[in-house]
């Protein structure tokens, strides 16, 4: 049959992510890839899961809960043991507040479900992370930009009934900038929403990756400022992708307990429930693993940044080329001059064996063809020394 | 802030399955519950999991593609090994044919995401499976009943541009009835189909589960009579659930290949991808486990439906309920004289501690007030005859 008048009207302008058709080439050898923002493999804790899947499943009361279906709130201890971590970190859950989700990605999908109609507004940082605006686009909204914080542009959001439904945000090393809102932005953006009366969703992947200091607060925590997540407007999206292993698919969603009881709801319908036995691996993950881990996620990570920023001031002196300088996170976000095209670049660098992700798939107006992300997540500091020279050669040919 | 108000006009009417909430009565040991349609844990292969998680994560190999992000579309492995199962049973499928779901319960909700606009017309069996009306429901259909096979009703739909979007059909011991179309009624479906030019969506997580003889072909099968998959008009939604374990969350849509395509970015905003070690775990299943395991799950379940109808015929006896006789699956239904209130039963029947579905969960129009779903997977024979003979106490008491 002929199926393109089939499709819904929400499936227009629905195109496949260009991140994940990057991943396919990671399969090819030869190319040292800044593009995908996947974690380092070396660093999952192989050891740790192969011993939790081990317990679970011999342990005959628990293996047969761990491959049946489950509650669609998700494993009680796991729930327990988020609300705790949010808690000590100045955000105040109990187990009510906590849904456990197939990644943030699910969590970030079921807030525009959730919130955005056909045509209503909805706020987002501009650049802003690609598979949020995939999933966003879905439910049609009228994107409005958060101005950025260090301009004094007048926000252009509606009021009242028209108010945006939702202001989607990455306050801590950012995707696709790395960069973090200060505190004094993160009051900002928190005083614009209060006064719109629009809720605020905090997407937080790479809060644990930071570099340098301990991390702000997250906006969650700000928002709050010591009252309970009950009584929050910033609802906060957790994963454990980037921390232990995204292989596993698992996340959550921290909201007021009836917002949560709605989004049961949403994953009822979705897919019942995250995967049971990934669910109490990951709880029994949280109890073993030591509590220094993360120093050395955190330090393999750093030392990749400083490769990637030695190689940028190194290989573009010279050119017109600006980049950020991030405290943490996976990314560094390159800006070319004005007339660059950074899709163009990407063909001319994969026939160099480089690739990163071009700008615009950042973009919810679909602008920014003069910027890319490069991730140094996976490549060692030679090869970020050598996939830097071939782009620099790409920029020295091509602007 | 006051949520209420936020809320998108998708997520009105929207209910928490009452299936999911009797998930929960399960925890009591004093309840024989008949209520929600899970597999039996005795059943799940523990051994040949544990052996598969093993393997993988002590395979330095695969281990960091297990624990990374894949493609969205799936596991190359699994897609073949069930593009090869689907061939064998009259489905002619390519690896391009299949998309890994979060159980089929995802690929049941992105058919309604792909195809259905506010408004415009859907057909559903009455009754039908409740989880796909909580999926239908946030697209807001307008519901079309597939007539009865049984009677001569003539179809209400409409025809041209307002044709129904698609059909969701259960050919085989459907959920809640436990009853199967026969060949002449498939092939009734797949002509009004046709002409209606309406996609079918088949939804099989229990053709596998039969008792008598060999089952027969699925809609799909029937509708391609020889032909591949790529010019089906019948989507297949297939889950691992029902034979293999549901915590695993694996299932698949089967789908001409430019349909695929379509979904795959579904996949992607929605949450990726399924758990890449899941995957490779169902992958290595379907190999490492013997080819006659599913005789003594359907044995298991034979014996179960077997002591329910009996327990039934006993019990029930003199009065005027009437009830399916299924050849497989794990439901039977009841149909009670019409003033009975199947939802008010629940809880006498509760304080009884026997638990069950009361039948407006799998109307989308609300109605079935006199119908209950049984379900026979979790009790054995003794149990079984027990909780009936409490059931027929609380229909005495209150018919």
């Amino acid at each position: 049959m002929t199926w393109t008048p089939q499709y819904a009207e929400r499936t227009a302008g629905m195109t496949r992510s260009e991140v994940r058709e990057l991943l396919k080439l990671l399969e090819r050898p030869e190319i040292i890839s800044f593009g995908g923002g996947v974690p380092e493999p070396a660093l999952f804790p192989v050891k740790e899961t192969q011993a939790a899947y081990d317990d679970i499943l011999g342990d005959p009361k628990l293996v047969g809960r761990a491959l049946q279906y489950g509650v669609s709130e998700g494993w009680t201890p796991l729930r327990e043991q988020i609300a705790a971590t949010m808690t000590a970190k100045g955000v105040r859950c109990d187990v009510e507040n906590i849904l456990i989700t197939s990644g943030s990605q699910q969590a970030i999908d079921f807030t525009a479900r959730a919130f955005v109609d056909p045509g209503s507004e909805m706020l987002v940082q501009r650049p802003t992370f690609l598979g949020a605006l995939k999933a966003f686009s879905a439910y049609r909204p009228k994107y409005v930009v958060l101005p950025d914080p260090k301009s004094n542009e007048p926000i252009t959001a509606s009021r009242g009934a028209d108010r945006p439904r939702m202001a989607y945000v990455m306050a801590d090393f950012q995707n696709p900038t790395g960069e973090s809102l200060t505190m004094a932005e993160r009051h900002d953006v928190i005083r614009l929403c209060a006064d719109l009366d629009t809720p605020i969703v905090e997407d937080d992947p790479y809060g644990e990756l930071y570099f340098e200091a301990e991390p702000m607060p997250t906006l969650a925590a700000v928002d709050l400022d010591g009252r309970h997540m009950d009584e929050s407007r910033t609802l906060y999206c957790g994963t454990f992708s980037k921390t232990l292993a995204p292989g596993l698919r698992v996340g959550w969603l921290a909201a007021p307990r009836g917002v949560i009881e709605r989004f049961v709801m949403l994953k009822q319908a979705a897919d019942i429930q995250v995967s049971t036995i990934n669910q109490i691996v990951v709880s029994k993950l949280l109890d073993s693993l030591p509590a220094n881990r993360m120093d050395h996620v955190r330090a393999t990570y750093r030392v990749r940044r400083d490769a990637m920023l030695a190689a940028l001031d190194k290989h573009l002196g010279g050119m017109d080329i600006s980049f950020t300088r991030p405290d943490g996170g996976l990314f560094v976000w390159l800006q070319l001059p004005a007339h660059a095209n950074a899709p163009a670049l990407l063909e001319k660098a994969v026939a160099e064996n480089v690739a990163f992700v071009p700008g615009p798939a950042f973009h919810h107006d679909g602008g920014g063809a003069n910027t890319m992300r490069l991730s140094y997540s996976l490549a060692d500091a030679a090869q970020i020394d050598v996939g830097v020279q071939r782009l620099a050669k790409v920029f020295r040919e091509n602007l």
